[in-house]
């Protein structure tokens, strides 16, 4: 850590900042420089409050040098995360595909779906049964229901499952579901995430629509701190000013991800688009840049979807998508 | 609804879109133009999924007429809801000074900041005590004994408190507490907005990093909806590429929100600017903006303040604010 | 300027660094922390490419302290720089209203917005001839004649004239206009920078679309390094994902831009916000934040303005705006 | 076209309306709706200025249908545009590499870049001679001379070259450039796209930092409208708030711009990340979505490069891309 001091800093203000780091444990160089002196800081920098540091009358600003993750970290824990679920192995170097409906709307749609995409290919099974919707008038997914109708589809199709948990108290509804989602809007919801850290399942946290590579990072932290380390990453697009496609998804995410943690990370063409024309070249686009794994929406009859059909392809056409990939794969890795 | 046609649409399909609209009481128009056909739809069109008809293959794009809020909105509701708090009126064309501390430390420290702000003009106190931080190893709030801090200094200062809930789980703590505050990292953690909706208490919600105008009113919608009708927007700051301020202050959102919907909107100048020395300037253009009040952070003594120090400002200088802040409400309202 | 360098740096590339450094009369301390070791740069660190010492193996990160520019800098030159136009003086601590139509349509038009806004209490006249519309259909202002007309409203009602440049190879045109501006587009066109550096007229630099302020502050050390010393900041929106707004105010730029440099700040409420209701709030917030002025499009007939009629406010709405700015400003300053 | 009217529109004006329209031969249809009235436009209402439209008094909102783009549209000229320079067809289904430093330092460096990237399968050499850099002090760029060198590097390598302009002044010196770049900050300048317009030789238009699709393509349509069909358009990332890369790469720019128009369309790995070892993942993803082609910084010993050193890789590892996009080019093309 650095702490750059303001022009003729008062002598007593420093003073007591010197004695209070040292208290810390914390060693300090100071550079005088022309206009400026800096102060770096050597110790477990990582307990002192980096604001509480800035409110300082004689400080104009403080600069991290280390990264404030240490559980996710690659640099202290090299070796991937493999996270085994069934006979997927996700993070091991494979491309693993996970496909299903954006929202489950009857056991005859859902069983239908899954045997077909394992058909195709999918390692997994996913279906939103919880569905975080913009507005209060709009269809709330099936529910508990959804999560039955869900377990129903492995049955038949021998596919794991994924769904969306929206609230720390659905959790005993979520003890037989295989990995268990939290979205872009909940990346953030620090309760849930602990709770999470609690339990041993793998959690797939989306990346939140305006969180940067730090903050995802920090939100897995919050979960692998509790305990639980199984922490599969999602880029599933961000919030720009190009209303085009309904996100921007950031490609430089998953070479960025894997390189600075050790944790699988996947990506979500079908949210980071919005759009069932692009889902295609952009999942080619993240199996080149790296990623272990894709989450993909299909649905037996877009037309008819109840949510986000815009932007869900067709089992033919996943069936298509699938094949391609594999080709890419097996060219590349 | 206004939806556009692919060029020359199947005429089965066609069909039974048409039939589809008129099964749900919808009448429609067509307008058959050089290069598009477009339909104009007529009746209750809230209860269409503007996704799933995108997803039909004669469908090029659909355009919404109507806004998607009916609770919250000015064209249906012209008259301001006006939140009595104690003595406050919140949204009564007055401006309401929230103030106090980012985090609840100490009784002795939200006891006399307490007294101060209520001396310099605050009418309601506003005090962390369970704090969302980015960083699982960072300070979480004093939590349930924060609040009993909070209902403390309101014993002795009188002012009615406003305080962040983050988890519906915690809403027993919640009884004693005047406003409930939502953080921008829970806009749309939508089963605590649904359990917020069933409570009879005023909402403080606050607009999210990345949150359009719109979203943030289906999010006081969704509490609406539930049956509570005092919800107070806040205007916090957006996240864009401009890195030097913590946030942007979106100035616009003021007169927006307000001319848009009936509810009060406040304005939170200490986060939006991350920095203690903006404070002053954006409080003051918040209020020539037309905002019904102001949350702001303030601290008996910034250097040693736990969380968000930086942006925090001292008693005096609140006290000083205050009387500014007054001179230039009385002379524009 | 810190360097922060990888672990374990390969020892003979640090000390290649060191001499290079130290032969461009640079000054080094090294601080060896924990799981890094930085190294402080005492010296006159303007001239050393912070890129290319990023792109040394050795090297993870490179931290500027100081700011990169120097003749607009307040620390160096710590009085409000004024400009003087006409009876105006911008940056004086008055509020200076500069109004006009987008585009100059005719003489009649033209000249009796002049008589118009001057009545109400403008100081300046504005007017586009050069018009950069985003459409190569799109009208592209009357240009060479446009100035002309512009003139002769001068001449009609005494108001000195700013209007937009889009080519260095325009200025002869230029010669009797008062205030040249360069739009958002133009803001980072480095040639016509320059070119603008060596004429003695002021500049009114608009901040690019998504231009940081350090990039605006840059911009206009570009004309000022060329000689000129007499530029005008104009914060007039910037792009975000709200689509609601035209562009977001960034309402903290006016007092961020009047700490960190000495020149004029202006804003511009129209094209910021894109929308006539807009204008007036927005305007008033402007000026509590500390603006120097304001540039404000107003037109005689809105609905027929040939170009971005819906941000122009009608002569008499500015009439009115006008009078509510006084009375503000005379309340505060 | 859709004009969304105010509800209960001054009868009047309304007849003005469409008085209006008619006499421009657009024929209108009205659809009274329940809480609102449209009017369907059909006719040619690309003359149409939605603005003016927007500030009728009785108009709420106006709503474009169709593209405002014509001579660049897919629709329209269905055929890809296939754009040839010395063996290199760019938009021919092949993914053309285009390499080279960042700056031009000396004869000696360009030659020796040029011969090697050859050599690892590069069909165009691309070095800056004018450098747009944010700050006035910072190198230019060795300008004239530079393209002088690019000339001797093409005469000892056999590579077409591509190098930008920053002012249409400096054309002259590029009559004997075999592709003129106009970089992200000079895209919106329109004076500059004009003149473009009038020469007989390849662009390759670059993206504006936050510049849509469709301003983008409307900067292509004035190089068009102006004679010059021969435009590639390049994606090199956009501004988002995430600071760790330089700017965000968007993936489905290329697939959309290769759907929306008939051009081809490159991309730019080096300047979208801002990092050296983003750049193999970031070419790898944007050939699997499509691209016609990859612009990389080459440069011999990056740690000296005087300028954006950071994000350029060595001939060495260019030599390996290239040989991996071969390898992947052919598997799924």
């Amino acid at each position: 850590m650095v702490i750059i001091l303001k022009n003729d800093p008062n002598e007593n203000q420093l003073n007591n900042l010197l004695c209070l780091l040292e208290k810390k444990g914390i060693s300090v160089q100071k550079t005088v420089g022309v206009s400026k002196t800096i102060l770096g800081l050597v110790g477990d920098t990582g307990a002192i409050d980096i604001d509480a540091l800035r409110a300082l009358d004689i400080v104009e600003d403080v600069k991290r040098i280390q990264e404030p993750f240490r559980l996710a970290n690659r640099k202290l824990h090299p070796d991937d995360t493999i996270i085994k679920v069934g006979n997927a192995a996700i993070g091991d170097g494979s491309l693993t595909l996970i496909a299903g409906p954006c929202a489950i709307e009857s056991e005859e749609q859902i069983c239908m779906i899954a045997k077909s995409v394992k058909a195709s290919g999918a390692a997994l099974l996913r279906g939103g049964a919880f569905k975080p919707r913009t507005s209060p008038y709009s269809f709330q997914g099936l529910q508990e229901e959804g999560i039955r109708l869900l377990i129903k589809a492995r049955e038949v199709s021998g596919l794991p499952i994924v769904t969306e948990i929206t609230d720390a108290e659905q959790l005993p509804l979520f003890e037989d579901v295989d990995i268990i989602q939290v979205g872009a809007r909940n990346m953030q919801n620090y309760e849930l995430l602990k709770r999470l850290g609690k339990i041993d399942k793998p959690i797939l946290l989306k990346r939140g629509l305006s969180a940067t590579y730090d903050e995802l990072i920090m939100s897995a932290e919050y979960i692998m701190s509790g305990g639980n380390g199984k922490v599969i990453l999602c880029e599933r697009g961000i919030r720009t000013f190009e209303s085009y496609t309904r996100n921007t998804l950031d490609i430089a995410a998953i070479p960025v991800l894997k390189k600075r943690t050790h944790l699988p990370v996947i990506a979500d063409p079908s949210h980071a688009t919005g759009k069932a024309d692009l889902v295609a070249p952009v999942s080619a686009a993240a199996a080149a840049a790296g990623a272990d794994g894709l989450i993909i929406e299909v649905h037996n009859d877009p037309p008819r979807a109840l949510s986000d059909g815009a932007q869900s392809i067709r089992c033919e056409e996943f069936e298509e998508l699938s094949r391609q990939l594999k080709t890419l794969v097996k060219c590349i890795r």
